[in-house]
């Protein structure tokens, strides 16, 4: 029995039939799974069938913040979306921070299972125990934020939070994201399932409070969690001064920004013109989740040039990176513009950036001409091609049409030889770090089980000199398999789940920064600080051996469901260019990870998880870690080796 | 001494030292001038040198709503703005409406002078008795939408409403307008006087009650109010079902919708692709302002094509026919779009179409060529020129740059003869009534304070046969100035002071549309209803007789202050165009107002309101008016006749 933390209540939403129930939260999955990603690819597994089209009625979209969210904890309001992935076919898994999770707490839910298919365009409106499903017939067709104004009115609640979806996802546009304020649960196409269930936006309110069961260890804990904040510079000094426009001008000193769809890393650094001090000129505010201290998020807005007048919330490092180091654009005021024009279309801005990359590599290369782009000089750099192309793109117009599901799918459509340029893992577009220089972290992309996403086993050691748990040598092979799963796992237990943010894990406030030399001990009484929150929160008695256990759970059975589907060691592998191409310039000159080195850290990789040679949990595994019911599946399925 | 409608206070605000006070309402202010549009002309009046610089720090901007605003009474949350008009050099006085006029009065003032001019760009933060100057160097460059959710968060209070200005206004575009939530007032380049003394925004939030003198009286004067309302086809018939879009129809209909900068009227009438069924089916939702029961403005949303997503509310009549007969457009998401990015960048929408029109005039007669244009291909029906000219007047881009300040500055950018297709009033673009097909219509344009403003004595008799105070023929010249008086004043006391949306009184109201046949004791009787609402909320005994004295009285004191900034009949004279060029086609066909009839009317008009053969006020009318200081500065000048 739990006696805080958790609100103790799924709500399930059947939008075939437009009626709702609530369900009480089973305390084993509370203790086995924490919360957010952890409860959220719990269901997924269990209750969305095996081999359906990611957009029809059988999919669900499952949402969860954790305990933690809505508490005092600081950085907690996050929560986790899963769904099968439109775009991959995987586990499609995003999270989204700002106050939609915090509102979710309060209106008494710890979990929504959305299902089914509404037959005409719907919202949903949740406030507190009241929950109606709305006929959004007349919201088709708006974007993001101005859907967000249109409903707020319409419930008649300022305060309200809401999760909705722009063109894109009604387009079924298979890179589309969801948006929550100005916020994005942004890869793996989770745009696309709302838009396939007709499912425009949930609106949500509450006014409940979320229990603590000791108070008292709560209050030290969370003291304890902010004296860390300010102790560690890269917080307040970096995290609240330029947000993570940082990461640019360290991917460049580090020749990992990758270039013109990674054809040219090393070869193009714009650190100057689009890193974090130019973008700190044009930083005119700062926002915050609901209750963060660290306000990470930064407002920008061009003032001059053909953008004049665009402001977004952001660019984080990514939408940073996917419209300048990706297309080859050095222009600030087209990236500001990109960023918010995919906020307000609702489309992934790494998918989108990495996608038009593609396409004006082609056209580079002769692949494609101008008779096929409806007369758009895709050359790299030309940053009014990229504009133009995101609303093609989120309104599948003109060449967009092509583009609108992503890199892999638009390469099927071309043909050409074109698939050798899609830069993807389980086709997930690529992120901004050329891991011909990072190799953890690279190894990390491959293995997630959502596709290359640089997000669910962050090298900060490769990264920013993080020590802990070893201090490493980037470009060395030998122990990356250990440091990618302690980096995968502590993800997964100590931010995911619980849930809690990531850049705080990153920016070294959970892990170490090199300037500041903690000591293991030091990170581990860090641990200690976020399960004492947990324990305290809740009333659950989690130990940090028993939350790293469940981290690796949740990463096991996330690659159960992969396999379920299909997905084994061959999709394990980095794109054939970062395997055999060279980087020509720059810090991490002649850097690549052959074959063989990714068959070595695959290989220990595997056995350190438990999983045969092929990539695939053992049963032994599943059942060590509880997860009969996946067990049983893959058994049933002919997967399991003896 | 008044008891209830007023809250007795004037706020003055010194831009320049930051500093501010209140003064009491002078009584007789009140009951000389009532409110709204009285006060800032009275005020305008007695404290604008004359001679200044509309640009510079001596103008001011006076702000007022009336004893009405924030009553029970609907319809009343209207404001007017008043400054020297850096477009035209006369009055620039113009209404808006929205949330903000009420919240002034919850706040606790009748009255806004704003003076001097900030240093650096500031916005004002005015939350009951607390106001404060606060730094806007960063809001600066913002649109207006952004602006007002960004200073929402800042100030702590979403119930907070807003008036600033965007680009355009910071630009000093005379043509820029201020908007207050999706409201905007528009005309007279108001925007550009508040860029020019560097504040971005005024915030306002109260929490006071309006008090009310007689509840009894005013609960009944205002049930009589809204039985009226219903008794009204045209009410929720008419404005509540379609908006003002019906205009185009109506326009259409009697040959004036006019069209190509008037060079077409009649012979470009697309009531089939952009009137009131056309904009029907795009209508997501009505919106209200502040306690009012008709919600006449629709939000319109295009869902396809290239401007999809554009999301606008309104828009009106007058901006539909902006950018759709002014520039020869027929494409109604070109015209959503146009209108949202006026709203957006702060351009008032009818000077900037027929600012744009003009120069397509131009262009189409060879006048100018693409080399002028920077490559706009400017003919008539160009939409997507159009929507590139506004963006590059709000920002002085390009071709922009001359056109930024509305046609008659444009015209003297490019010289070539191009004066004589700038198709103005005092240098105020006409509106969307072509009115060599309505005479007494044409002849309030010619003659109002403002210049060819289409609704200070809106001929509703001409445009939709109401048959009060007389029925008439709308190509008769006989009895149209004594008309254009009346409508004038009823206007002026009816709605501009009290204050009143002026939607009711054309839409039949409060006047008598043809189908309903009322009796000219009937209007009077809902003349009284209003005059009743006024003397219950404030406890004046306000009388119709009275309240007819002000209007007239308000009127005069306009033609002062132009009198004193050298306008005078020569400036009462309808374009050439209108003079000398019958229309073509059309239900109109033949009409042209010539220069004998202009001065007929004239004549007539000027001998109905006491003024002088050269349109100045007489020194007996001024006084008879009890405006002893127009009296004495005129004199001073010199312009009194004996």
């Amino acid at each position: 029995m739990y006696h805080g933390g958790y609100m103790g209540r799924i709500l399930r939403l059947d939008l075939t039939n437009q009626t709702y129930k609530t369900e009480a939260l089973p305390v084993e999955m509370a203790r086995n799974f924490v919360g957010g990603t952890g409860f959220v690819l719990k269901l997924l597994f269990d209750e969305v069938p095996y081999g359906i089209d990611a957009l029809g009625p059988s999919n669900k979209l499952i949402i969860a913040p954790g305990p933690l969210t809505g508490t005092e904890s600081p950085c907690s309001s996050r929560m986790a979306y899963a769904a099968q992935s439109p775009l991959t076919g995987a586990v499609g898994m995003a999270l989204s921070g700002g106050h939609f999770p915090a509102q979710m707490k309060f209106a008494g839910y710890d979990v929504l299972v959305i299902e089914g298919r509404a037959a005409s365009p719907v919202y949903v409106w949740i406030n507190d125990d009241q929950v109606s499903f709305r006929r959004a017939e007349r919201l088709w067709g708006m974007n993001t934020l101005d859907c967000q104004v249109f409903i707020k009115e319409e419930v008649r609640e300022q305060n309200a939070r809401i999760a909705c979806i722009g063109p894109a996802g009604e387009r079924l546009a298979r890179i589309a994201c969801i948006i929550n304020e100005r916020r994005a649960a942004g890869r793996k196409g989770l745009g696309a399932v709302m838009g396939s269930k007709n499912l425009k936006a949930i609106a949500i309110h509450g006014t409940q409070q979320v229990p603590v069961a000791d108070r008292q260890q709560f209050s030290d804990a969370r003291s304890g969690l902010l004296k860390l904040f300010k102790d560690t510079p890269s917080v307040y000094g970096g995290l609240s001064k330029v947000g993570t426009s940082e990461c640019i001008d360290v991917t460049c000193a580090l020749g990992i920004f990758p270039a013109m769809n990674y054809s040219r890393t090393g070869e193009f650094e714009p650190a100057d013109k689009v890193g974090s001090e130019a973008q700190f000129r044009d930083t005119i505010r700062r926002t915050a989740c609901h209750n963060c201290p660290v306000a990470c998020s930064q407002v920008r807005l061009a003032r001059d040039g053909p953008y004049a007048g665009f402001l977004t919330e952001g660019p984080e490092f990514e939408s940073s990176w996917a419209f300048s180091g990706a297309t080859g654009v050095d222009y600030l005021p087209a990236l500001y513009a990109a960023d918010r024009l995919c906020d307000e279309l609702g489309l992934d801005t790494m998918s989108t950036g990495m996608t038009i990359a593609f396409a004006m590599e082609l056209y580079e290369r002769g692949i494609l001409t101008q008779e096929d782009t409806g007369g758009l000089d895709l050359r790299f750099g030309n940053h009014e091609a990229m504009i133009r192309l995101i609303q093609q793109i989120a309104y599948r117009q003109g060449f967009g049409s092509v583009l609108a599901d992503g890199a892999r799918q638009a390469a099927a459509r071309i043909g050409r030889g074109s698939e050798k340029y899609v830069m993807h893992i389980k086709g997930l577009e690529l992120p901004g770090y050329d891991v011909r220089g990072a190799k953890a972290h690279g190894l990390s992309y491959a293995t997630t089980y959502v596709g290359a996403d640089h997000n669910r086993g962050y090298a900060a050691q490769e990264i920013f000199g993080a020590r802990i748990p070893v201090a490493v040598d980037r470009f060395a092979i030998g122990g990356k398999a250990e440091l990618c799963k302690w980096n995968q796992d502590m993800k997964m237990a100590l931010c995911d789940c619980p849930t809690f943010c990531a850049f705080l894990l990153t920016a070294g406030a959970l892990l170490d920064p090199a300037p500041q030399g903690l000591s293991q001990a030091d990170t581990e009484a860090r641990i200690v600080t976020v399960t004492d929150m947990l324990a305290s929160a809740t009333g659950l008695p989690f130990t940090p051996a028993e939350i790293a256990r469940v981290g690796e759970r949740v990463n096991v059975l996330g690659r159960a469901f992969n396999a379920r589907e299909g997905f084994n060691r061959k999709d394990d592998y980095l794109p054939d260019r970062l395997t055999n191409e060279p980087l020509k310039a720059g810090a991490s000159k002649g850097q690549r990870t052959g074959r063989k080195d990714q068959d070595y850290m695959l290989d220990r990789y595997y056995e350190l998880y438990g999983y045969d040679q092929n990539g695939i949990p053992t049963r032994k595994r599943l059942v060590d870690l509880g997860l009969d019911n996946a067990a049983k599946v893959l058994e049933h399925m002919g997967l399991l080796s003896p």
